[in-house]
C-alpha cells in the first residue's frame, strides 16, 4: 500500500518532521511518501494561508493519483472536501483523524495549537465532525508554527498539563502537524493519552485502504465536473 | 459608498447578469462594481471548483483594497472567512445574506438550486450561519449553472411551486447567483417572497458600511501575518 | 418608503432617544416614524411588562396599517409573531437584527445590556434566531433602562471593554433600545465594532422593502383569523 | 390544596370541558377551580390571539394571588414566564405537561392539534422544554378550537392512527385543551398512551405543591419590578 | 395503587433512607414498597457498578410483576430502558424524574452530587432527557455514597449554596437518592427550590398511573423477544 | 500485539462469523481472539437483552486483562463505558468504529440493521458519537439475528439499494455483528462504500494500541472503587 502525506505548506524542514512521524505511524507493508507542494505559503497561520494552500494540495494529488490514499497534514484540514472529489482513494484531515481518535480514549479532549486566531478554525472543524461536545477547549501557545522549536516544546508541555487541570479532559490532541513529534514525550510527562493527528491520519488511511473503502462517488463527492479553467490556475482544469 | 461585487467564476455572461441586478438593488449614492477573476473555473459546481475560485476572488480584493465592502456572489460562499480577514471592509456572502435575510420572513425557507451535488455545501452553510432549522430542504433542478438560460427559469419556477406545496416554507431562496434576475418573477408567479442573495448582500454592505461597522479585527480576522509564498501563487504574499 | 418604529414601552424621553438613532440610520427617501404605545409599562424588565407591553405595540401596527415596515424597538423582541401576522409590511425586532448583523462582522459578539434578570430573555432569542453559538457572553450592567442616562455611558462602556478582553468577542451588541446612541461612541473606545440594533432593524426593513420581501402570508403568518374579543380588549377583534 | 385552571380563551362551554377533566385528575384533597378571563379572545389560533390572551390571564393570577399553584389551560403556553414571575405558586403549562409526560412513555411522540396554522409555536414549545428530538410530529386536523364538537373526535382520531402508523410514535400528545376529554376513547382506539395536557398539568402542579417547590425567585423569575403602567393596561401595575 | 421503589444497589440502610422519602412523598391511597437487589454491587459510584446493577433490578421488577409502577432510585437511571421493555407498568428513574421537575422551576439547574467520576453519566442523562441547556453544571462533593452521613450534609449544602452563587441557578437537584433526605434542609437554607428526585419519581408515577399511562408497547419498548439465555444469568430467560 | 474481540451473545456460530471477519481484518502482528460469555442472552435485539449481555462481557475482560485491547462486537455497544473503566487497554465498539469509519467517506450514512425495535438505540449510539447529522437513516431488514443465513443476505442487499437510492447516502454500515461477512459483496452489488462495524472495530484497536494510546484513567473512566458486591454477582467484585 502507498500512502501519500502532503504538507499543505512549502516548509521543508517542518516536511521533514511530519515524515519522521508519519513513517513511525506506518505498518509493515505501507510506503509512505511526503511531500510539499511547489506553490503557496510557507506557513498555515489564517484562512488566507488555508485557502491559499489547497491549489497546491490539489497539485499534489493530481500529480500522484495512484496513490492509495492520502493524509492532509495541516490541522486546519484544508481541501478535504475538494481532495476527496479529485483522488481515487480514501483523503483524511489530521484533525479530523485527531478528533475522532480522540474520542476513542473517553468523554472529551482538548486541543492545544499554536496561535490563538486559529482556534475558531479548530471549532469550526470540531462542529463539522461531530466532535463538538467532545472538544473541551481550544488552547493556544501563541507561538507561530515555524519557530515551534525554539522553546515550543515547553511551551506546548505547560499548556497540555494545564488542560488537564484545568478542563478535566480525558485526552489531548495537538493542534499543529509541527507537534507531531511531541506526543509521546507529552503523554509521558503529564499521564494522558495525547493524540497527534499525523499518525493518527497514517493510521486511518492505511485501515480504510485495508478494508477497501474510499470516499462514496456517487453524489457530491464524485469527480468534478469538467470545464475550462483560465490564467494562472489554469493547470487545474479537468477535462 | 463603492461596493465591489465578485463573481467568482470566471463566466463573463453571468458577470452581466449578477451586475445587473447587484446595480438594481443599490440604493442611491451607491457604486457598484462587478467584476469575476482573472484566473479559476468557468462555473463552481463541486467543491474543486469553489477550492480554486478563491485565489482569484481574493486577487480581485487585492486589485480594489479601498472599497467600502464587497459581495461574494456565489451561493457557496467561497474563500468568505480569507476574504474578511483580508478586506479592510466588510464582505458579505449571497448565501448568508440570502439565508439570513429568508430568516426575516417567517419560520422556515427552503432553497432552490442548481446540481444536486452542491446541496452538501448549502446545508453546511445553513449549519454555519445558524439556518440548520430554518432551512427545511435544499432542492435542485439538475441544470448546470451555464446551462440555466436554456429553459431554466420554467424548472426554478417548477421547484420552488413543489417547495411551497412539500415543504411547508414561508420563503424561497434562490441557491445560485446565475438566477437572480428570477426571484421577482418567481415570487409574482408562485405567492411566496423569493430571495436572492445578490440583492439582498448588497443591500447588507450597503447597510454595514452606512453603519460604520466591518469585520472585527482584533482576533481571528485580523490581517494574515506577513510570510513567504512561492511558486505559481507567490503573488499573494503579505508583507 | 414609511417604516414606523414602535418603542414598545411608554416613556418620551427613551422614544425621542430611538427616534434619533433611527432617523439619522434611514437612507435617503425614507420617512421613519417613531412611536409609543398609549398603554402599557413605562420600561420593559421583565416577561411580565414584555408580555403587557404587546397590546399596545400591536394597536400601533393597527393605527398606522399602511406603512411600509415596523421596527419593535425593545431587545426582547415583544410580540413579534403577533405582529408579524397583523402588519402588511415586514416587521424587524431590534434583537433579531442586531444579533444577526452582528454575524456579519465575525464569529462571535457579547451582548451587554442592562439587568441581569433579562439575560434569560437575551438567551432564548439568541437559540430561536439561529445565534446560539455565536452569543459567546450576555453581560449586564444592572442598571434600569430609565436610569441609563445617569452614568450609564460609562457603565456600558466598562462592560463592553470587558467582554472584549474576557469573552474573544468580535464585536458588540447593545442589548436595549435605551443604549442606541452610545454605539460609535463605544466603537471608538474600544476598537471593535458596535451594533446598535435599533439601526440595524430600520436598515433592515428599508432593504427587505426595497427588495418587495414581506412576510410570508400562505400559513403560519397568515392574518389572524376573525374572531370575537371581549372585555378591555375588545378593540382588538379582527373581523 | 388549591389550584386554579385557567383557560386563556373567552369560551364557557371549553371552560367546562377543561374544568371537567381538570377535577377528574385532581387528587383527593386537592380543589381545582377553573376560570377564563374577562377580556381577551374567544379562541386562540394565531401568535395575535396568543399575545392578546395574556393580559387576561394575568389578570386571573392577581386576581387569586393566594393559591397553591395554576395551570395554563391553553397548548400555546401563553404567558408562562409573566405568569411565573407574578404567582407565588408554581405555574404550568399544558403543553409542557403534556410533553415531558409523554417524554416518560417513549422514545417519541406525536402531537395532534386542530389548526396548521399553529404548528410552529408547538415546535417552538418542543425545543424549548428539551423535547425537539421526541416530538417525531405535529400534526393538524384542521377544525377550528370551537368547532371541535361537530365531528372533530372523529377526526382526532383518525389522525392519531395515522400518527402510530407513519411516525413511530410510542404515544400521543393532544395538542389542545379541546381535546382533554378525548384521551381515554382514543388510548382506548388506537392502543397506544394518548396524553392530555390539562391532565397533566394539574397532576403537575399538585406534585410540585406536594414536594414543596415553587418557581425559583433569585433571579430572572423574581416578582416584576415596580413601575407605572399607563392606559387601557393601568390596572396591571405592580406597585 | 402499589408502587415498588428499587434501591439498585444493596444497601440496606440507604434503602431505608430511600423508603422514607418515598413513603413521605405518596399521596393517599399509593402503597409504596422499596426493595434493594439480592446481587449486585454496594453502591453504584461507577459505570462498571451501574451495569452490574441491573440484572439485580430487573430482578426486582422480574419478582413483582403487578405492581402498578416502578422507581428506579439510582441517580444514574441504571437499566431504565430494559426496565421499561419488561414491566407493565410505567418505570420512573430519579435524574430524569428530578431534572424534569427542575425544569418547571425556572431557566436553569445545577445538579450537586457525590463523586466526580459520576459526572459524565449525569450530563449524559442531561442530554438524552432534553435537559442539557438547562443542566447549568453538575457539582460533587467528592464523598462517597455510603459515607454521606458522617458530615455529607454539610458538604452537600455548601456545594448547593456555591452552585446558586457561581451557577446563575433556578434550582438545585440532588444527584443521588442518599440525599433524599436533605432537599427541605438545603431548600430552607439557601432559598432555592430543591428537587430530590426519589420524591419526584414517586409523584411521577403516581400521576402516570393515576392517568392510566404507561410504556408504549408497539415498538421499541415491548417485551423483548424470547429466546435462551444461558449461565449465571440463565434465570433472566424470558419464554 | 494481542486483541480480545467479543461477541456479548453467546451464539457460536455467531462468534466464528465475527472471528473470520475479525481474522481478516487484523494486519500482521496482530493476534486475534474471538470469544462469547458464559452467561446470558443467545442474541440481543432488546434494552434487556442488552443490559444482560454486560456481564458476561465484562467477565470476558476480565479474565484475560492483559490484552492489549479489546473490541465488543455487537452493534449497542454494550457496557462500552463499563468495559473502558475496567479494561487497561482500548476498547472499541463496532457502532462507534463503523460509524465514525464511514464519517470519512462522504456526508451520510445510512445503517441497515436487523429488528426495527433496535432502531432507536442505533440512533442514541449516533447522538453519543456525534454522528446524528451523518446518520442519515437507520433501516431494519427485520429479521432476527440469528436467522440471518436464511435469505438475509438478500434482504440486506435489497435494504442497501434502497437506501442508496431514497437517502442520499455516501456510505452504508452494517448495523449487526451477524453481518460482518456481507461487507464486500453489498459493496461490489451496490456500488457504494459499505462498512462492517467488526473489521472496523479491529483496525481501530490496532492503530490505538500502535499509536499508545488507551482510555484515559484520571477521572471517568479510571478504574472502578474497590467495594463489596454480593449474590450471583458476587465474583464481579472489585478489590
Amino acid at each position: 500500500m502507498r500512502i501519500v502525506v502532503i504538507n499543505p505548506n512549502t516548509s521543508d524542514a517542518m516536511t521533514a518532521l511530519i515524515d519522521a512521524t508519519a513513517q513511525a505511524a506506518a505498518g509493515p507493508g505501507t510506503s509512505v511518501r511526503t511531500v510539499h507542494p511547489a506553490m503557496g505559503p510557507a506557513s498555515i497561520e489564517s484562512h488566507y494561508d488555508e485557502a491559499l494552500a489547497v491549489p497546491g494540495l490539489l497539485a499534489e494529488i493530481a500529480r500522484d493519483p495512484d496513490a492509495d490514499g492520502y493524509v492532509v497534514a495541516c490541522f486546519g484540514d484544508p481541501g478535504l472536501d475538494a481532495a476527496r472529489e479529485l483522488a481515487t482513494g480514501p483523503v483524511v484531515g489530521i484533525a479530523e483523524a485527531a478528533m475522532r481518535t480522540a474520542s476513542y480514549l473517553g468523554r472529551g479532549f482538548s486541543v492545544v495549537t499554536t496561535l490563538g486566531r486559529t482556534r475558531g478554525r479548530a471549532l469550526d472543524l470540531a462542529e463539522r465532525y461531530g466532535c463538538a461536545r467532545a472538544c473541551l477547549a481550544v488552547r493556544a501557545v501563541e507561538i507561530p508554527v515555524l519557530d515551534l522549536d525554539a522553546g515550543g516544546a515547553e511551551a506546548v508541555m505547560k499548556e497540555c498539563a494545564a488542560a488537564v487541570a484545568e478542563d478535566g479532559c480525558d485526552a489531548i490532541v495537538l493542534g499543529c502537524a509541527g507537534m507531531a513529534d511531541l506526543a509521546a514525550q507529552v503523554s509521558a510527562e503529564i499521564g494522558v493519552p495525547v493524540v497527534d493527528g499525523v499518525a493518527a491520519a497514517v493510521r486511518t488511511v492505511e485501515s480504510l485502504v485495508a478494508m477497501g473503502l474510499r470516499t462514496g462517488d456517487r453524489g457530491e463527492f464524485a469527480r468534478p465536473p469538467a470545464k475550462p479553467y483560465t490564467g494562472t490556475l489554469r493547470d487545474f482544469q479537468i477535462r
